[in-house]
């Protein structure tokens, strides 16, 4: 069998490939209701929030997209706090959009500093929104939210969260942290495949939402809303993955949400001490190192995409390569979702194993 | 088994459901690229064209909203042609993403008259763009495609074709029709569960789009089109919706085409005629009547929601009714994708045996 341990898609268990592969019914009818009526306070309890919570379908690109144009006008000014690829992407969604987005941008490898967003708030009182990413899964980086939402919170700032590659896997309470956004995707730490975004709303992001002119239909949250209470959705939802999310958060909730969060510890701890027993070390400090995904960076003679080829052809071990300025420089492991102590070390044998033969 | 015969999802084939419940592989691997690289040419086979064909992980409503925002531009005119909810939801997309909308609204039942989109075009030449359905779900009625596009065409106006119901089961040759964008989605004949819209794309459409300003991300052409060229997709895909269509279209195109759409005739030719000699008639005309969804007219006496209710309970056949204006007063039978002789004979003897049980 194939270890897929990319940063999603992740395994699926039996169980939720069993439901994924159920025929369809009917998504206007009682049963689909009654699932919409089950998953949606599980994910509530996943989330940590009263908020509303909806599942969007499409990826968690999607849900990203949601967020800004549900809460934005053109022309509203906007932090984006930046450490990697996918806080970029969050910046420029919001920017072709039309808002005004002020960039706080740092290294890659290295987390949001909140310091620096307090100051970037309080240099411009105009700023409207905080973009930030939880678990940056280009750089292995997971950001200090707490601190960050807590600063946003001090100035009164709306703020969106890309928790795509995080929420389920590492604790975010949303509303102990004043989460107004907060979005994720359910090929993540769900143990279910792409498909299905799924985002949280505050009554704050309500209040934006009733001011917010950005152009929206398929991505409506009041439509969304509107239709959760007859428990359906506007357009027609990706059942399957539907079938699947409601048997993968049984799974989850049975092990415990803190029992999940320990696991991801111990196991992204196995990930980054087996690494570093090989010489190598990780790209961000290891306080900020996700306990989703390890980037490990690369020796000048080691050669990442031999690494990987080799990987997959020899031990049918499936890990990424780097994403933009660190392509050829790491190489990350994903350990979200449905993953085992066991998994992860027959991953770090097989690393230890083919870094000879990839190494010049 | 449930005979599930509302107009999508629509059941799946058993080699399709399998396929759906496969194991997640690395959405930018080899594997995948190969699926891509499978499917696309076969896509195009179906919808009859050279154009590109894209694959959007969404919902059909979702790649109607990428046909609008990737050709238009704020303030452009647009003559929106409708016949019914559907119709009438393209035209809303456009008018919320900033088009100056034109309506051209029929009564639910009758077709777009293509004459009078040519008196509309003849009227106001700063018209740039045509919207139409072509197979209008929410009233069993499938346009004249042919000859509204050739009016487009006339006028050398861009065309937009929602044929999210249509296409697949009742011909649209894209290209010798001159269709510039074409949406579909995988719940409807393409036998497959939801998740996918797929979405052709002209040549003229790549010019307007290279002139269109209204913003997009997550539903961009060119994104599309880049990753497409690596065999990849700008998000994480739905991929299990990806491995059933890929089964799905094998099984489409060893049908054949013309086979397939004699099939969605003959057996939407069983339910017109089921419906008359249980003394009921069709909504739209004979000639407008759709091959893949049947709307019929309740009489009096007929209560709906009884109808349906009884014929789930107690038969397990899973009807839709009518939408908006024509709630109550009409039920819908879908007839599309994986569906047989055999299938709607049971589901017209299972009418016919409840209709006297739900009329008064």
């Amino acid at each position: 069998m194939q270890q897929l341990r990319i940063p999603g898609p992740t395994p699926c268990p039996p169980e939720v490939l069993k439901a994924i592969g159920r025929q369809m019914i009917n998504h206007r009818g009682k049963e689909f209701a009654q699932i919409m009526r089950d998953i949606t306070p599980k994910l509530q309890q996943v989330f940590q929030t009263k908020n509303d919570v909806f599942i969007l379908t499409g990826s968690g690109t999607g849900g990203m997209e949601a967020a800004v144009v549900n809460t934005l006008s053109p022309g509203d000014k906007v932090l984006a706090a930046s450490c990697g690829n996918f806080g970029d992407r969050f910046a420029e969604i919001a920017e072709i959009f039309g808002a005004e987005v002020k960039r706080l941008n740092f290294e890659w490898g290295k987390p949001v500093d909140p310091d620096a967003v307090r100051q970037a708030l309080k240099a411009d009182s105009g700023i409207k929104a905080v973009l930030v990413t939880q678990n940056e899964t280009s750089t292995g980086v997971t950001n200090d939210l707490k601190s960050i939402t807590a600063v946003a919170k001090e100035f009164d700032k709306l703020i969106l969260v890309d928790a795509i590659s995080g929420l389920g896997s590492i604790d975010l309470p949303v509303d102990a942290w004043h989460c107004d956004v907060v979005i994720t995707a359910s090929q993540k730490g769900w143990m279910v495949p792409p498909g299905l975004a799924m985002v949280s709303v505050s009554e704050k992001a309500w209040q934006a939402y009733a001011k917010a002119k950005m152009p929206r239909y398929y991505w409506d949250f009041k439509l969304a809303k509107d239709y959760l209470e007859k428990g359906q959705t506007p357009a027609t939802p990706a059942v399957s993955v539907f079938f699947g999310l409601a048997v993968a958060l049984d799974m989850m909730l049975a092990e415990g949400l803190s029992k999940v969060f320990a696991r991801h510890a111990k196991i992204a701890g196995i990930a980054r001490n087996g690494a570093k027993s090989m010489g190598l070390s990780i790209l961000p400090e290891e306080k900020y190192a996700s306990n989703t995904v390890s980037a490990i960076k690369a020796s000048d003679k080691l050669n990442v995409s031999k690494l990987l080829k080799l990987l997959e052809d020899e031990h049918g071990v499936v890990l990424a390569g780097g994403q933009g300025i660190l392509s050829g420089k790491i190489f990350r492991i994903g350990h979200l979702g449905w993953v085992t102590e066991k998994d992860i070390k027959e991953v770090m044998d097989a690393i230890a194993e083919v870094i000879p033969q990839a190494s010049s």
